[in-house]
C-alpha cells in the first residue's frame, strides 16, 4: 500500500503537472503546497489534499520536493514533513539548490535511513506538462531504485551521475551557467544589430543557421521578435539560478566572470520591474537605454 | 575574357581553399599573397601567380579580398590593387571588419564605379575547404551579380542583407559576438564542473541534450576533452573579432558587458601564450588558475 503512495510538495507551475502525471499513473499522490489553490487543484485532478508538509509525508514511500529553493526544502522538513516520514521512505528533491546543500541534505538523511536523491529537472513548464522533463541525478542506488517508478511518470530521461548527492545539482548548476549567459548574449547581439541598424528578424535567421546559434537563442529570440513576454520561465528563476551559480562559485574559490556578467544583466532587468516577465524580457535593459526594440 | 578572370588576395588557411575552388570551377585566378608558398601553392592548383597587389587586380572582372584585417584591405588596395582594377570590376570583401569601415570603402569604390560586395564569410577552414562557406553579404544589386559566380564556387548560401555595405559585416559581428560568448561559456562552466569534481566527459554528454546547448558548447567542447588545442581557428581570431565587436559598440554608443568580459578571457588567454592555440585553449585561462583539468 505504502509503495504506491508518494508525498510531493510544491505544487507551482511545474509541480503541480508533475503531480497530476504520478496521479494520471495510477499512484496516490498526498500533496501540498502554501497556496491552498494549488492543492484544490490537485485534489480535482484525483490526488488527497493535504494541510501540511506532515500529512504530505505520512505512510509515503517516496516525498518529492518541487519547492523553490534550498530555504523552502529546509522550511518544509522542519515543519513536521521530516518527522512524518516512515522508516525508509526516500527523499527526491528536484529544486535547483547549491550542490552543497544537496550533499549536506543527502548525508543527513541518508544517515537517518531515508534514501536521498539530488534530482533537479530541466525542461522548464512545457517539459512538466508532457511528461518530458529531463533530471540531473546523483545518489545512492537505494535512492535511484526508490525513486524510478515516480520519475518515469514525467520524464523521458534520467541522468544517473553519481552516487553522491551533489553530482546533479552540480551538472544543473552547468546547464543554468550556460542557459543564463546564452539568453543574455542573446539579448545583447540582437541589441547590437537593432542599434546597428540590421532587420532583427533577419539577423534571427541568418543566426539561427550559423555558429553562433544555441538553444536559448533559437527558443528566447522568438518571444523578443514577438514582443511576447509572457512567463513560460521568469527573470526572477535566473536571478536565482545565477545567484546560486555564484555562490558555487564562490565557494568552491573559482571565478565566473561571464556568469557574474550575466547575473547582473537579469539584475538590472529586475531592478527595471521586468522581474516577473519572462525571462527573454532581459533584452529590454539595452532597448531601454538606446531607444532602440528588437523586432520582426 | 575579362569576365572569366578574377583576382584574390589574400591566400591563407581559408582563402587559399577558396581560391582553389575557383580554380576548379574553370575560372581564371590571379593570386597574390605576402607569402610566396601560399601563391606558389595556388599556381601549382592551375591558378595564376602573381608578385604585387596590382598585377593580381590588373584585367579582372572581380577582385576578391581575404586578408586578415581592415588595415591588410586598406593596404592591398593602396599598395596599387585599386588603380590596376579595370573600369567596372567589383570588389568583393570577405575580411570581417568594422561594419563603419566597410561602408565607407563601399561608398568610396561605388562612387568610383566599382560595385561592392560586402561580403564577410562563415563556416571556417572546414566551410572554405568543402566550398561550402555561408556568406553574410550586403550591397548593390549590381555587386550581387558581378559576385554571384564567384560566391557559387565556395558557398552554400549567401544571405541578402540589403543594398548597402555595413550590413553584411554587422551581422557577421552579432555572430561573432554570440561565437566568442558561447565560447568562452562553453570553457568557464566546464571548468567549473571540473574544479565541482564532476566527470567532464559526462556533463557533455549531458549539456549535449539540454537547454544550455550552443553550436560552440558542442563543436569546442571536444577539443578540450581530448586536449587537442590544434587551431582550426585561433584564439587570436577572437582577440580580433571581439575587439571589432567592442569597437562597433563603442562607435554606436552602446554598451555589450557581456562580449567585453569574453574579450577579456580571450586576452588572458593570448597573455599566457596561448593565442596561436584552437580558441577551445581559452579554458586554460580557467585551468592554469586553479590546476584543474576539462578532460574526458
Amino acid at each position: 500500500m505504502a509503495d504506491d503512495t508518494v508525498g510531493f510538495i510544491g505544487l507551482g507551475a511545474m509541480g503541480g503537472e508533475m503531480a497530476r502525471h504520478l496521479v494520471a499513473k495510477g499512484i496516490r499522490v498526498q500533496g501540498f503546497d502554501l497556496r491552498s489553490e494549488a492543492v484544490a487543484r490537485l485534489a480535482a485532478q484525483g490526488g488527497v489534499a493535504c494541510a501540511s508538509p506532515a500529512e504530505a509525508a505520512a505512510g509515503v514511500s517516496a516525498l518529492v520536493l518541487m519547492v523553490a529553493s534550498a530555504a523552502q526544502v529546509e522550511a518544509v522538513l522542519a515543519d513536521g514533513s521530516e518527522a512524518a516520514l516512515p522508516p525508509g521512505a526516500a527523499v527526491i528533491l528536484h529544486s535547483t539548490v547549491p550542490p552543497s546543500f544537496a550533499a549536506a541534505l543527502g548525508a543527513r538523511l541518508e544517515a537517518a535511513g531515508h534514501p536521498f536523491l539530488d534530482a533537479p529537472v530541466s525542461g522548464g513548464q512545457v517539459g512538466a506538462r508532457d511528461g518530458r522533463l529531463t533530471i540531473m541525478a546523483s545518489g545512492s542506488p537505494a535512492a535511484f531504485a526508490a525513486a524510478a517508478p515516480v520519475l518515469a511518470s514525467y520524464s523521458q530521461k534520467v541522468w544517473r551521475l553519481g552516487d553522491v548527492a551533489g553530482a546533479g545539482s552540480t551538472v544543473k548548476l552547468v546547464n543554468q551557467h550556460l542557459a543564463g549567459v546564452h539568453i543574455v548574449a542573446a539579448a545583447e547581439a540582437m541589441a547590437l544589430a537593432a542599434r546597428a541598424g540590421v532587420d532583427p528578424g533577419l539577423v534571427f535567421e541568418v543566426i539561427s543557421t550559423s555558429a553562433g546559434r544555441s538553444w536559448m537563442f533559437e527558443n528566447r529570440v522568438p518571444h523578443m521578435l514577438a514582443r511576447d513576454f509572457t512567463p513560460l520561465s521568469a527573470v526572477e528563476i535566473f536571478v536565482k539560478d545565477l545567484g546560486i551559480v555564484l555562490d558555487a562559485g564562490r565557494e568552491r574559490r573559482f571565478p565566473l566572470p561571464l556568469a557574474a556578467v550575466a547575473h547582473q544583466q537579469f539584475l538590472a532587468a529586475a531592478a527595471a520591474g521586468l522581474g516577473a516577465e519572462d525571462d527573454a524580457a532581459v533584452v529590454k535593459v539595452y532597448e531601454k537605454l538606446a531607444g532602440i526594440e528588437v523586432k520582426g
